[in-house]
């Protein structure tokens, strides 16, 4: 589990304080931001950069988050970062999923060796990372609280589950999601609101996941259905949903949306939220009420989900998105049972992926 | 918070295997067990210390919680430690919720020197202490992920609240909670009711503890008002329902219910529980509706709350009362808001205990 939660409007000003103590040694705080906070992609900047508290040699890195966290750009972030300072008091993530799982890859790639893509499995890390610290600017991954870290390698899409991956801290400001754009804030809601479903009718439920699911679900109703229009108590909530539902899937697991997204970001690089919000629409045969639900949710916010992804794509191309989707076996399991390969097959993946 | 979380039915199986890891250098791990599972207490023993994992030089120490955990037991359990062991590889705590606090609170005094009473009050603690883990027996009182250990001292009843005292493991198997005595189970799990009416009415409230609190409620009253008779399912759901109870508090406050019973327990040793039932079942005032919903739960549960306690208690009794309730400011804080010395006087305060 993370080790230290604030939750709190405002508490992104107790960052100084916060990670004071964590300053070793003259070595340097690095804030990993989204580039979406950067001079260069707003035009002006945006005021939160201002407010980091950036001391001495410390570091401010723009992530480049178009596309899903690659084990590649992971392993050129730490590089760069060892051959700059041997080592650094800690990394800041601050900014959506992306952000939050690239700041705990290059964590822990900092004190471990190789590359990030030898760790994509399960308890594979061996060494703690450098301290570090999560600040959500988007909510409804649950990056901030899950024990992995979502990296497209060479070979799979699978992130680096290990006791070592959970953040030291994070900061659950609700504020800071106050401005992000309509859509992007409806995709990311929507992971959550995914996760919620496919932990809460999965065989791997317990009153754990379950308590976390529903209370999830919940909030994500509140903010996304009984609402009429965005406000404070959104962000507020929705932060609280996303940490939640990512603590419900991390004591069960995800499942169909989530096993051919993977697929669709793979392959296309199309981006976890996005990517979640095109399958769940097209999944009404396993998840009836969630897929009603969720294209309620679609129509009263008036957020328009593309289609025709998949169009014109090769046989090879449909069969890369079938192999990363189809070897995501817990979640499948999680989703169908024990005999789960008998009700999911190449031909009706295949025919799945046809329709998004 | 606590590192560790493991909760599923039979997950007490594998405390070996958890604990492995943390034995260092032949010393022992250290069973803090709640009487109620010796041979003493129950003629035979109880099947629970036959299933625990003892290894070498383990030692299993079946601690008296007949009444609430003084500072003085604290230290001596800690001081026979140091005297037998030297130092220990952990200590594992097993029972209610006064074993929790008592094995995290000896788990501080193995590495801080002095007595359990110096560091009653909020960050005292400077030294983390041995490995320690908590495994309730009884559901309800959120000792198992608090920040504090509740003991009753020289001049005070208040507990060492530190970033420190969270347990390092807790082990969550509703199946060690099947039985237990029904009164006792009653007065615990309303042990975590109170804390919700607390958190939920209080001015301490932000959306992080209202959604743990709103959440533990509703299985509260699953629990106590929703089902007819005990089952599997009442085990599950009031062990989450007292860590959510648990986080709820941890990030807002209790209020006058705790306030009050911490006066008795005090003076008189009222176990927390049902001191707190006691109060509950008078404070109407401060909380219409969860007083009235308490009382229901009462009476559809058949359970008798004794009353007369105070009968016959002499004027400076009284005022030590009146002296350790008045003194929990934040509690009343959180109840009544800045203005609470305006609301609660000693004379109301007095009046109060009179009709308990």
């Amino acid at each position: 589990m993370v080790g230290y939660v604030i939750y709190g409007r405002g508490s992104f000003n107790q960052l100084d304080e916060i990670i004071a103590p964590q300053r070793k040694d003259g070595r340097p705080m690095v804030f990993l931001v989204d580039h979406f906070f950067s001079a260069a992609y707003s035009g002006d900047g945006k005021p939160l950069v201002n407010r980091m508290p950036v001391r001495g040699n410390d570091k401010i890195i723009f992530a480049d988050v178009t596309f899903e966290p690659k084990t590649t750009y992971v392993d050129k972030l730490a590089q760069e970062l060892k051959d700059e300072f041997g080592t650094v008091s800690g990394i800041i993530g601050i900014g959506g999923g992306s952000t939050m799982d690239l700041a705990k890859a290059v964590s822990l790639m900092m004190n471990n060796p190789g590359s990030s893509a030898d760790y994509q499995g399960w308890d594979l890390v061996k060494q703690p990372g450098v301290y570090k610290a999560g600040i959500p600017t988007l909510s409804g991954t649950g990056a901030e609280v899950s024990r992995t870290t979502v990296l497209t390698g060479p070979t799979k899409k699978l992130g680096m589950n290990s006791d070592f991956t959970p953040f030291d801290q994070i900061v659950l400001d609700p504020e800071l999601t106050a401005n992000a754009p309509a859509n992007q804030r409806f995709y990311t809601g929507m992971d959550c609101y995914i996760h919620c479903i496919e932990s809460l009718t999965g065989t791997y439920l317990n009153e754990f996941s379950k308590s976390y699911g529903e209370k999830a679900l919940l909030l994500c109703r509140d903010v996304f259905i009984n609402k009429d229009r965005w406000d404070d108590d959104c962000d507020d909530k929705l932060m609280m949903a996303s940490y939640a539902g990512g603590m419900s899937i991390a004591y069960s697991q995800v499942g169909v949306a989530h096993a051919v997204s993977y697929g669709l970001s793979y392959l296309l690089g199309t981006k976890h939220g996005i990517g979640n919000c095109m399958v769940m629409n097209q999944l009404e045969e396993y998840y009836p009420e969630g897929a009603a639900e969720f294209k309620w949710m679609v129509e009263k916010n008036n957020i328009e989900i593309p289609a025709g992804i998949c169009n014109g794509l090769s046989e090879e191309q449909f069969d890369t998105m079938i192999n990363v989707s189809i070897g995501m076996k817990p979640l499948w399991e999680n989703a169908l049972g024990k005999d789960w390969e008998k009700i999911m097959t190449r031909e009706k993946l295949r025919a799945l992926y046809e329709k998004l």
